[in-house]
């Protein structure tokens, strides 16, 4: 497993690569590493000859008064999650050889991102379609592998490789989930004992907006309501949204169908945690 | 010569040279072709294996109000011209495979882009960006080529390819002029023959400079002034800008060196006509 620091030198590899007939996978992640990143890399080592998995805690995708500073960082212990998994390439840049004086070169997907998370979180996605674009410029994937638990940022990506005809498959991946139900994240590392326990309502609202919808239900007014209620008899959270969209524009709908994105931002103390599911289709 | 309609087929195209080890040269133009993109096409012969030439009048890069429905097209014209220049594939996409529906996505470059014309044509650039960024992911050029006429969009798109680590060159090459000094524009053919004699006040104001420059002139007012001073002695010219500014940055300068920025955006007529030359480097 090969530590790769510099782009130059990241590229050089790719393209090497890409010469000798390799398919590459790529698992762009901001470190931190749980069980969810390593569903990632495990299936890219599965589909690909080679796989790339990058640490990279890009500053462009946090807002003023975000958690840049406080996110969590343990490349060591990343490294040693990994080397097993039979990842070719770990790629960590430096924030100022990614960004160096003078850089002002954004990519921004202008309508899905003003919706759900695009709107507590302004600035938010063009961070993450920017430094997802250079990344892909820079390790020149064939495919790369995302965790739907940001179900926004996997669509938005997908828009944005399609839009630009850029040469990749965006693969989205299912949630990793805690034996509890909750969603893995690096942020939950965030949370005491108290506010973990409290975390669960996030999975146990998804839950019965599924059972609602196997029952039958379909006024997404009502699945909205209930989970709402589930989380606001949760003293610890608060809400941020809860959305029952269409999945691909993110519109909220009056009436639910199978595959109906049931998405929740929740503030739980010092954390703002998602997740979501599509009714009749996940498993949760 | 081949002549590809659509976006897969021109990947596909550009693929297979890349496999086979072509070198790819790009030639980005909106069609009406001049003696200008010509030079543009002959030097990609010269240095590339292989040439395409894109032809595609980019409605995002055309404000409200501009000339996007008036601008000359003859596709028959430039094909007969391009033909014995060795290219081997025009790219002629359609505006709605280009942009179809639901279509969401742009590249802007931030702080380079808010002078000059970026001043005049809000958004402009953003087109010019978002157009060359999705040109380049389809064509796949290890250089593309464009006219320091367009200086700034030069620079601008020098600059997107440095910060995104996008994988070509971007190859700027000398304004081509009329016998009598006028900057070749397809937007030429917009003036009356008055206009047309009215225009020469861009390249002879820009004369005036040179040899202010070369006469020990380096008071940034004095070569303004005395560029205004020409330009305004016309009466069917009317000024949108005169800017005499570092070429990196654009922002103007008090005083000149070599290699500073001379760049003029004027009205005659129908026509918004630019030029530029750099003071001690270019030869007008």
């Amino acid at each position: 497993m090969k530590l790769v620091p510099t782009i130059g030198e990241m590229k050089a590899l790719s393209s090497s690569w890409r010469k000798d007939g390799e398919t590459i996978g790529f698992v762009p992640t901001m470190g931190y590493l749980h069980e969810g990143h390593l569903s990632l890399v495990r299936e890219s080592v599965k589909q690909c000859s080679k796989t790339v998995v990058s640490i990279f805690v890009n500053p462009t995708q946090f807002g003023p008064g975000e958690d840049f500073e406080r996110y969590p960082r343990d490349t060591e212990r990343d490294l040693g999650l990994l080397e097993p998994l039979g990842v070719d390439a770990v790629f960590i840049p430096e924030v100022k050889e990614f960004y160096p004086e003078g850089y002002q070169t954004y990519v921004e997907v202008t309508e899905i991102t003003n919706r759900l998370c695009g709107l507590s979180r302004p600035g938010h996605f063009r961070g993450v379609t920017t430094v997802c674009c250079k990344l892909f410029n820079i390790v020149s994937p064939h495919k790369a592998f995302f965790g739907k638990k940001d179900f926004q940022q996997f669509t938005v990506l997908k828009r944005m490789v399609d839009d630009l005809a850029m040469d990749l498959e965006i693969v989205p991946m299912p949630i990793v989930r805690e034996p509890d139900g909750l969603a893995m994240s690096s942020r939950n590392t965030y949370l005491s004992p108290k506010e973990r326990e409290a975390a669960l309502c996030l999975s146990k609202s998804l839950k019965e907006a599924q059972r609602l919808f196997s029952s039958g239900e379909r006024d997404a007014n009502k699945i909205r309501e209930a989970v709402k209620k589930i989380i606001e008899s949760e003293p610890l959270a608060e809400i941020d949204y809860v959305s029952v969209c269409d999945p691909y524009s993110f519109d909220e709908v009056d009436k639910v169908e199978r595959g109906t994105l049931v998405a929740l931002a929740v503030k739980i103390g010092p954390a703002r945690l998602i997740d979501n599911t599509q009714l009749g289709v996940d498993e949760i």
